[in-house]
């Protein structure tokens, strides 16, 4: 039986996070691709995944798959580190679609920019712990040093907006010392929630430290891959955002703002069966 | 049909959070009820609670309460102050057991404590946005002045167990210098998790303040209502402590012992269905 179809071009680029902090990447895709429509989802009711276990971030990340693969979505964007780091190679195994993580792109983009070879890598506990950035480093270059740690306060930090309190400074000291004693020229924010933090966590490694916006890489290669593909949008429609997530919590439209530098966020809210 | 059953009194008692927190809930039950088995429910694969709806914090509070009941518990302590100010008289009219929650017991215990009537309550942004502790305190005495603020980043700096770290202070000293320039002399650590953070706490409202644990005081009341019910545990056995929880995250045995004063601990991992 016939039935109408929206053109594959038209379809939206799907994106997904635990939470909020993925909203990074939607605003990374906006500003690269403007003629595209994206559709995000959230999961802030079971937010963070950075502190669980790899089998509850994998278990998420399939649910989470599935509720945009039912929207109709023509390519998925990770846009959360942690599942990229510990699931996005069941996920490609999984689900005939494109998947774009943040952990190859933002690799890349430091593999790139890196003269000394000495890379530095900060993300949550689980992102860190899954040593995934390290892997993908070594297979661009084997001779790269790479130093990492977990930041577990920077997300916290970020939500509470604190981009410039004393306390954001201190803890910033005690996560990055030791990173520039080892003299990197490159750090990669390997959570999305970071950017938000950009300007302390600069002030902590040094000016002369190239910070990699994992968030931004992938946006670069999402227009890559959509051209590849011959999948982007040639309309000049005004295009078309649709945010859903699990929970709307108290400071959602505030946070929204902060993450997404744009007021006036209007959100569904969706229960996973 | 006949079967056996286990006497009343030698059930457990059911304890439940959003996480870990709950554990200086069961710490002090262990040591004000040593005789008792604790059967003790933490759902790590979607803490926290405190940065969520009502909504979905409700939903949780009841499914963690089923699981407790399917372990044939004679009473249910909820360890977690985010659900006891959103969930607990919802959860009273619903189940059919005795049900103690941290916020009547805490706002009790402060009432006796408070000499000048100035109370302050800190605790998670749920918990202090739905009034909870002051409904409860004006019950006690409606001349009662009482000044609340959250402390979202309490819960993370507790986690990374930094007692003693000069973030820690300045942090304190960002959310604390309010409440002590309005003089209280009484303040309600609102949150399982503060109580780690005690001393830094007690340094930052002032040394005359009286800290108020509600999980101490949920303690005292846990006895006299088994008391009351003719259902303290008389056995002289070694008492049996189960550990559940819904994810075994990286730093799980690290923070149990942190929260628990306690090491090895064994714990079950659970699904929720």
């Amino acid at each position: 039986m016939p039935s109408w179809n929206i053109p594959e071009t038209q379809k939206s680029i799907g994106v997904f996070d635990s939470g909020i902090g993925g909203l990074t990447v939607v605003h990374a895709l906006m500003q690269h691709l403007p003629q595209e429509n994206i559709t995000y989802f959230g999961d802030t009711a079971r937010v963070p995944y950075g502190s669980k276990s790899e089998e509850v971030v994998r278990e998420y990340a399939f649910e989470d798959t599935r509720f945009l693969l039912q929207q109709g979505v023509k390519i998925i964007v990770v846009a959360c580190n942690t599942v990229s780091a510990v699931a996005i190679d069941d996920l490609k195994a999984h689900f005939d679609i494109p998947i774009i993580g943040m952990i190859e792109p933002g690799a890349a983009a430091a593999c790139k920019a890196s003269k000394n070879g000495r890379i530095g890598v900060i993300g949550t506990l689980a992102t860190i712990g899954s040593e995934s950035y390290p892997r993908k480093l070594k297979e661009c270059k084997s001779s790269f040093e790479i130093f990492s740690t977990p930041c577990p306060l920077f997300v916290p930090l970020a939500e509470e907006g604190w981009r410039t309190h004393p306390a954001s400074d201190l803890i910033a000291e005690e996560y990055l010392a030791d990173l520039r004693k080892e003299q990197i020229d490159t750090l990669i924010l390997g959570c999305t929630h970071y950017p938000i933090l950009r300007d302390v966590i600069q002030k902590h490694v040094g000016p002369q430290v190239a910070l990699i916006d994992s968030g931004e890489a992938a946006a670069i290669q999402v227009e890559q891959m959509l051209r590849e593909k011959n999948l982007l949008n040639t309309s000049t429609a005004q295009p078309n955002y649709s945010f859903f997530v699990s929970d709307v919590p108290q400071k959602f439209k505030q946070l929204g703002e902060l993450f997404l530098q744009k007021a006036d966020l209007r959100v569904t809210k969706v229960h996973l069966q």
